[in-house]
């Protein structure tokens, strides 16, 4: 193999630490592969459709470390996908292990059967792991929005300050997107299918088979016998008909990984927006050599942050070329399919990266309260304009006292004042009652909480905690490691 | 109004005969931001907020052709968004109706509040006309897959014939597709959420008025009473937290209108690829006028699938903006949320254009079943090779039959002779028995279903006729015309 | 014509105000439709291949508004295309100028004769207004490097204060990429072809005329002059082949349109970020009653530069629709080319809306070099850690200069202390010369212009002034009213 | 290194066979970034700014394979790219070959520097790759367009069969686009930039430098000179200005990517189309073993075209995410330049893969013109309509001759006669001349060229050869092996 097509990483920086190589890589898209074509054989076995010694056979091959990984990815070009060399290398180690034992392995399926199929495998093995870091990135969100309900800081706007929220608030609005996607994730993993249709969808093949060799059943049953079985062995279910060029469960698989990717990435770009040195509210607890520059000693760099929007701004192209692959002709198409495998597969690696970034970044946030509150002062009481108006608005309409504070505020800004100074003069020269006056200079306060903050943090974190009893209590399984006895559930 | 403004469709033929327009203009966009904002104001008199009286202004400002269109457009590049100036006009008819009415409108609300759930009330309205549509070319695939359950021709793969199906069983993968759309199309309707928030998203405004005008009442009470009133009105949910930057559901929304245009795309692709003058299996049925060419009259060109095509082919770069579009920063962003608006109306454009057209498009098929017959000649019998091996493996195993049926499907496409009768000399000259060659003679045969496509089809067609069932008997409401009454359901 | 269709740029708030409607709506279309067909009129006339009668029947046939735009556009569906309709409506109203004018029209053209060159008789129109745009933003960058070149700011790498840089420098980078992207446009406008090759684009009908009524000429010699003439109609040039299915001309101008979106994005995009409240050294200026809040009273949102931010969001994917749709299968595809025409022209109109925007942004820029330089002082002097590091390695070697540098950084950070001070203790430890310690103590100094920035203003100003010298000589036809002598030069 | 981060290329099996490995994998990087640092000193001591020994220590270093790739990805985590470790690595590695090398190793320059000057030595690689297999492919298809300017075949629009055209003309369609593609990246291939600007684009480090250390020399001069010899070191070109945010060049290259892989896509999938059971006018060569499929036994599918095509369906959502990059805010972004790596690398890999692909697939291409006749023949003289509508509109008009022929059209279509006999008593019923019915009767021919083929394909072929001619006088260098001496020219 040449020395030059080993990738480490080196333009995805974010991937290390994360477990996207080990559920992604060409090496784990082959154990799926393998996967694939054994809970085929084994279904076939349930059936009797096959002998039972297949079973011993299938438990030789399980591990898809003994295949020429390099030389199959080669030969894949001669038919245009990896599965039909794999299925003659598959084929000849069957062989070795007892003669005839190729004759049953891959019965009845075409190629796209397979690499569907182990595109599921992967991509239930990559949800899981996605729910378990979401799972994880909630947690602490939720402890932030605990601890930070009486953190005020500036609510932002187009990018100008404009009412007073607190930090979490923004944490409960993080959690709640997060919260939104693991909830769609859950329901993805339980229900992504296997891929079972032969040549051109309609199982002609094992319908032979079983025709012949069980006479002895109904033919149907055989076949929802058989689908099932491959299915439990997959930890997929059976889809309601073969899928080859009906792709909405690619799309919908694009479509959460996409979201789950934008939902880390708006994490991480109030992050870095709350990190520039300007504003300093927020910062990534970074480790000794870490963030640095190559040319700036001084840097501190928010580096998950930067790197976790980096893999947000990828992913909607990727997801546009899954979209794209839904225009599928024929019974099998000539390129749609085809251009799925590597675009899924990046889809899936930058999620992994993204949401696993995200975890670790909410786990290492420096939250500076002090800064926070300091801000909040820079614009002399303008962030206040909103909550006066709505006083001022019970006394003389709002209409009035929208156009009031409009020019309030103004005056305030041309003259550096504050708006609570501007205002109470302006007030007085309307001749305002003493009461409302009084009340208006007490609202430029940051007692209290902004809004119906509370809760607000309150349904949200409970919502999110009661999703992670039910979890545990459910014991739904982690993504683990790639053993045979947890990996296909 | 500038001559140069009007845009006809003539740059989207399909659009036309759908009720695109009216859903999705600018009129449309106005009427629902009417109707958020009324909602708003009739929730806010609901929780006793705001006077009484309110509900009258309400019905004389509930239609939108009072407004200046043309104004408000214009006037929307002052703020950035057009629900600042329209809030201006709104305010100024309030006044005109009652003095003091323009200070219960608006109240609480930022502009993203109302235009994003004026989009959710857009998505209302194109989610149901969807369904409808959906539900139109479910019922006639449905009967399609009936009709030509027996009705064989080739199955295809990479572009070449590869063994028989039928047209009901591709009817069938087609109807399959559209149903997994129509039930998410069911569950996104069915919880779109209304925004309101506020500035920064807590509800501070309608908080404090709240706490002053209803000291009676539990203030988180009343709060969660204008939102629950605001979504009745609305016909809408409430969601756990506002959504300013939160995303999900508009990437949500996206990729269930991108997959239902992708859907659509893959049968009108379908359909081209079948309408070949050399396959010639499929055509669509045209009125006179329809399908020509502007140079060569005798053209008969499949205009709707090429269309519908068309549509599909711009929908994921649109999907993608809108992933892009989940980056939103701070409290509200700069530039993301500005980025949705069009880029969503255009994909419900096209979503609405392709689903109509895809209806109209199946109601007129024609399907050739002799020419489906006669194509499966042309191969002389290659497209029986993968049911002769199976026959054959039986007797030798699978893998000594495959390479046999690969050699006599070579000679036979050098030779120019039949697969059936290469197959038989082969099988003499291996000395195969007289009823295995009996029996593989046989097997070159359309009788009979392939595989278990009738099963396959049963399945599909049940399962969508049972949704439409359950449809009609809980009265899901149609997007019917655009009366105040009926289109919020 | 139904009211809902009109869209008076609702969602599209920066419109106003610009050309985009009047180069790129409907009805421009329709003009250069009309173009189109009468050009090749004209070009048959004087190729002698027409009669010299028909140049009086083009002559009132020339204005688009006489014709039915609603009823082409209707009309559009039955043949996939708008060219269809168009070519009776134009054959109808010749024939009321002159019994048997209908007969030369269209001939020889296919429907994609005529849109292809319509689409390019727009995009010259629109290329001409950008390049007009950009002009006049590229001046006023220009000024502004040229007067901001001494004031000094800080530099920001990753969101953080990284190194002193001048606003003239930043200015100049704006500049830089403008005019990169201005030459490219004018590439672009001086190589957009006509199309002309009939049915197949082989030009099979005009060679035909050619050869039965030009018997005295050389078939080839006549054709080429058809195209030529063609060409000088039309204001384009002339292909080497018909391109009906060759896209690249179309991906070229995606490429251009997409890059000049993202150069006014950029620019607006810095500017967002430098109005932010908390770093405030640009502003929009603003006319009374833009920025505003319908919520906050106090606000003064950087409007244009949020909506050409937005503008810059939404191309990307439309540039991708059309690098799709260089897929073009046959001699004309079913789909590829349909799904090419909404996307141009929405890339046509963002583009348009994005680079006048920037020109109105730049000319309404306010600078704050007092808050430029405060803001640099925030960090203490860390900024200088580059400058120090630089000056520190000419006595001790760059390894050990960036590592005393990085721990006096940090002491500084951790003990709030100017790096100046902490610095200066270090080296006395480290037993460092006066005159080196007198160098680095000088060296926090915003004196000096940073590093190379005159040179580098220099040279792009002079570029760009030099470029716009030679346009005004070259008297580069500004896009104009669409007057029929201006529009194609 | 961990087993499961090998991709042995299992998902783009196109790659295999082409240098897309060894001209864009990680190792290919970080030798392209060890390029651009040696570059860099080099340029220095050319300069006078660094000591002449450094040549005999960057010539040590010359070699990447000597660096622990595997180490410096996992460290690019902490900083965020991967020249931060790697300038440590280097350092520690230059200084075991001469104390204090270090220091002149990264003077003045920062990561991105490093990277974006990487990036463009790996694209001028890419480039010269490209240019040298569209070199290929266009010399096949000028072999092809000469060969088969006689090989009549039906031009098919909308997937429908229109007028006759020849393959020759076809192939010189598909050489117009590749020798306009290939022509572009002649123009990228000279004209990519070095990037060199320091932390924050003015080169402040390099500037302080030559003040002290060259101050017999205008500082200007010196500037310039490190930057000329930079770029001569790197065979790229000296930029007017520093481009860390102004990324019109990457949005280019993407751009010419995408394009060339849209060429070569389109061409695939016309030989995808070709090559259709029912059509089989194409077909590709394919070797024993190739083309098969997993489950039938006689498949011979058009692989290479079909891998093509899904190349091609990949690109432009990698093209949408680099244009999406040109939003860059600050002096260096957070998050828009990062994520340009990947998405670069996989555009360019996949461009060499489609266009290497394409050239083998020209080479491999069997054509069959007696089926491209045969085919003709299908529509029973259909296409010749426009041709015969041509010749009657001489004598009737064109406006009646195309209503006549539609007519005819219509019934001969309806009554399974040939439009040539049909056609032939209308024109008796309508009291034609015998002379025009016998033009007409004897236009239904295949003799002669379809329309000015020859003329077409004469002058796109004369076009390539006459580059071709140049390129090999000028000796424009191949992308040859990535020697010291060969790789930068």
């Amino acid at each position: 193999m040449p020395n030059y097509s080993f990738d480490a990483g080196l333009l995805n920086p974010l991937s290390h630490g994360t477990r996207e190589s080990e559920l992604t890589s060409d090496q784990a898209w082959l154990q799926a592969m393998v996967d694939a074509e054994l809970a085929l054989t084994r279904a076939l076995v349930d059936a009797e459709l096959a002998p039972k010694w297949m079973l011993a056979v299938c438990d030789v091959l399980a591990d898809a470390d003994q295949f020429d990984l390099g030389a199959i990815a080669a030969e894949a070009r001669n038919g245009g996908n990896p599965v039909i060399p794999f299925v003659k290398h598959l084929g000849r180690a069957a062989e070795k292990v007892r003669a005839g034992a190729s004759d049953h392995i891959h019965v009845g399926a075409t190629s796209q059967d397979i690499l569907d199929t182990a595109a599921m495998i992967v991509a239930h093995r990559v949800t899981c792991e996605l729910i378990h870091q979401l799972d994880s990135l909630g947690g602490t969100l939720a402890d932030l929005a605990d601890e930070h309900r009486g953190t005020v800081m500036s609510g932002r706007t187009l990018g100008q300050q404009a009412s007073p929220t607190s930090f979490g608030f923004v944490a409960a609005g993080w959690l709640d997107a997060v919260l939104l996607i693991v909830t769609r994730l859950d329901g993805m993993r339980d229900t992504l299918p296997v891929q079972l249709g032969g040549a051109v969808g309609n199982l002609a093949v094992i319908t032979e088979i079983a025709r012949t060799r069980r006479s002895d059943a109904v033919t149907a049953d055989v076949l929802d016998s058989v689908l099932e079985r491959f299915a439990h062995h997959t930890g997929l279910v059976v889809p309601r008909l073969s899928w080859h060029t009906n792709r909405v469960v690619i799309s919908e698989l694009a479509s959460v990984l996409a979201a789950a990717t934008g939902v880390a990435g708006t994490i991480a770009l109030d992050v870095s927006v709350l990190s520039r040195t300007e504003i300093a509210e927020l910062s990534e607890r970074l480790a000794p050599g870490q963030g640095g520059s190559s040319a700036m000693p001084h840097k501190r760099n928010p580096v998950s942050a930067v790197l976790i929007t980096a893999a947000a701004l990828q992913t909607p192209g990727l997801a546009s070329t899954l979209y794209g692959s839904m225009l599928a002709e024929d019974q099998r198409p000539s390129g749609a399919w085809h251009a799925e495998w590597q675009s899924l597969r990046v889809l899936e690696r930058l999620t992994i990266s993204a949401v696993t970034g995200a975890a670790s970044l909410a786990a290492r946030l420096d939250v500076d309260p002090d800064r926070m509150r300091a801000n909040l002062d820079l614009t002399d009481g303008l962030v206040f304009s909103e909550r006066v108006t709505t006083i001022l608005a019970g006394a003389v309409g709002k209409t009035t006292a929208f156009a009031l504070v409009e020019r309030a505020s103004q005056e305030a800004f041309v003259t550096n004042r504050p708006l609570q100074v501007v205002l109470a003069s302006i007030l007085i020269a309307e001749g305002c009652t003493d009461a409302l006056r009084a009340q208006i200079w007490a609202a430029f306060s940051y007692e209290g909480e902004p809004g119906q903050s509370t809760a607000g943090i309150d349904r949200v974190v409970r919502s999110f905690r009661q999703r992670a009893a039910v979890s545990d209590r459910d014991g739904i399984v982690e993504a683990g490691p790639l053993s045979n006895d947890v990996r296909i559930a």
